[in-house]
């Protein structure tokens, strides 16, 4: 029997899983709700379940599976195994995942943060397939990190590395969830892009976007690159704006771990050229002028909503598959 | 007989060598000019000689050499072993340093740039030692940069990875000698401490600094922080202004490789707490608030002068040493 692989993706509405073969060949997924509400035994019960259930519908049996790979958001303690708690998941604290996984499945698990998951499948199978150094970005709500270095992933000293949304482009700049000021994540996820709209908008700027706000009480970055896309300057303004800043934090990581590829996911990608031609323009205005000959690439993701737990499986081949 | 090894710091100026035992103790040390002038295959030869001499004089014979490190300024294809041009040797393109050095002595040779040579020694016997994630600057000129994640040195993609003086902190700011404009290296190295300074005064700015001007023709690093202990206001504002952008280039660190030590080196750090406090301070200042039970250590560099040849002799411990 050939190796066998599963990935599982948790999320706060949602437990995603497949079961992938040795060459990450996703042969079938599944998802059910995680209803974070019944407690972790519960929850952990019900995915232990459906696990089997898929891999007895392809015929298999849990012997067959060699590892099973699991993202979850963070605060986790992920080489110890242990979500430490959950936003979403609020009754979810010091949760042995790992462990009360492998209790029930048998299998080892590899356990690493959403972000770095997408990261990993996207360089394993998707964008990045192809490269050793690689920097992801995911633009949603806020703005998740991952960083592959020499063909492995960074998570730093205390696993809270690659939080590159985090990282600073405007010093004393807008106030980020964080805490701190001037953040990326305050300029460029897909929340921050609408948020600027609408506070652009309420500060007496005009846009066709003001309609949209009225209306609806409130404007999301698919309404702002749809104006863009119109022709409204406001949206034009705000999205340059979140080009510019994620252009900044890829020249950045360009001195820093210096990846080859630079690859951006997250719904925000619908927004196609709109958004990746200004981030490399913005780029090209603001990386070095000594180097012209470095080459680096800025592009999409191409996994999709599958990227969780593609990623998840192909971490669980990573680090116990044969090749 | 105990491993031996030799580290090489190749300057403009001179050629410093030492000879290490296994622990990395250093037995002997050495100093040349190196006459660039003369071209590479003078130089490479006096190199080699001057091992040999070294190695003869403690005692021992070159087959005792386990493995030979070399640190040398960019760029260079380092993991090819070529020194690929030098402001400072401009007779040296495309030299195979590496390879000439072999011929001559027989040991393997490791090289490195400068930058991430020192960091390394730095990180093996130095103020990193300990810890296995570090992020290491050496403020002179400009910044040098190196990382190390989970105890190895960040090259990147290219061989041009950790230039963390051209991470951008003031987008728009101030033009680098790089081209870019904003870089860390813009505002903190010592270089552009004391150019700030004299720009200031130049632009009319009061301070005790204008008579060093006036006198000298030009204002160092080390004048700006004598004044500022003398209570010269100019000096707090410019030195103040090195220390805030050091200290986002260490906030914006911790997000993306999450070291657990950051190493400051070079000159300035003579400057002593004057420089140490205020980065602390700084850092505080803008790193998350949310997170607060993060630690991060931020230190001065211990190894002084012989950085170059402890990280260089370290190097070729790492790479062909029995542990």
């Amino acid at each position: 029997m050939s190796e066998t692989f599963v990935g599982i993706d948790v999320g706060g509405t949602n437990i995603k899983i497949g079961l992938f073969d040795a060459e990450l060949k996703l042969l079938s997924k599944t998802s059910v709700t995680t209803d974070a509400d019944m407690g972790p035994e519960i929850v952990i019960d019900k995915m232990a379940q459906t696990v089997k259930d898929i891999v007895a519908e392809a015929g298999l049996s849990l012997g067959d599976i060699v590892a099973i790979g699991i993202g979850t958001p963070g605060p986790a303690r992920y080489s110890e195994g242990i979500i430490i708690r959950s936003t979403n998941m609020p009754k979810f604290k010091n949760v042995p995942i790992c462990k009360m996984l492998n209790d029930r499945l048998g299998a080892p698990v590899v356990f690493d943060n959403d972000a770095n998951v997408a990261c990993w499948g996207e360089f394993a199978v998707g964008a990045g397939k192809g490269v050793e150094n690689m920097v992801f970005f995911t633009l949603g709500t806020g703005i998740g990190g991952g960083i592959v270095n020499d063909g492995e992933l960074v998570h730093g000293c205390d696993e809270n590395g690659a939080e590159l949304g985090h990282t600073i482009i405007y010093p004393n700049g807008r106030t980020c969830n964080c805490g701190q000021k001037g953040c990326a994540e305050a300029y460029a996820s897909a929340d921050s892009t609408a948020r600027r709209a609408a506070e652009a908008i309420e500060a007496g700027a005009e846009s066709s976007l003001k309609k949209v706000l009225d209306e609806k009480g409130k404007i999301t970055s698919k309404d702002v690159y749809e104006h863009l896309a119109a022709g409204d300057g406001l949206a034009k303004e705000i999205t340059d704006g979140t080009a510019e800043v994620l252009a900044l934090t890829c020249v950045n990581m360009l001195h820093c771990t210096e990846p080859a590829r630079i690859v951006f996911a997250g719904g925000m990608i619908a927004a196609g050229d709109l958004l990746l031609g200004r981030i490399r323009h913005f780029f090209n205005k603001h990386v070095w002028t000594i180097k012209k000959e470095d080459k680096i690439e800025i592009c999409f993701a191409t996994l999709g909503e599958d990227a969780g737990i593609i990623g998840a499986g192909a971490l669980a081949r990573h680090k116990y598959g044969q090749k």
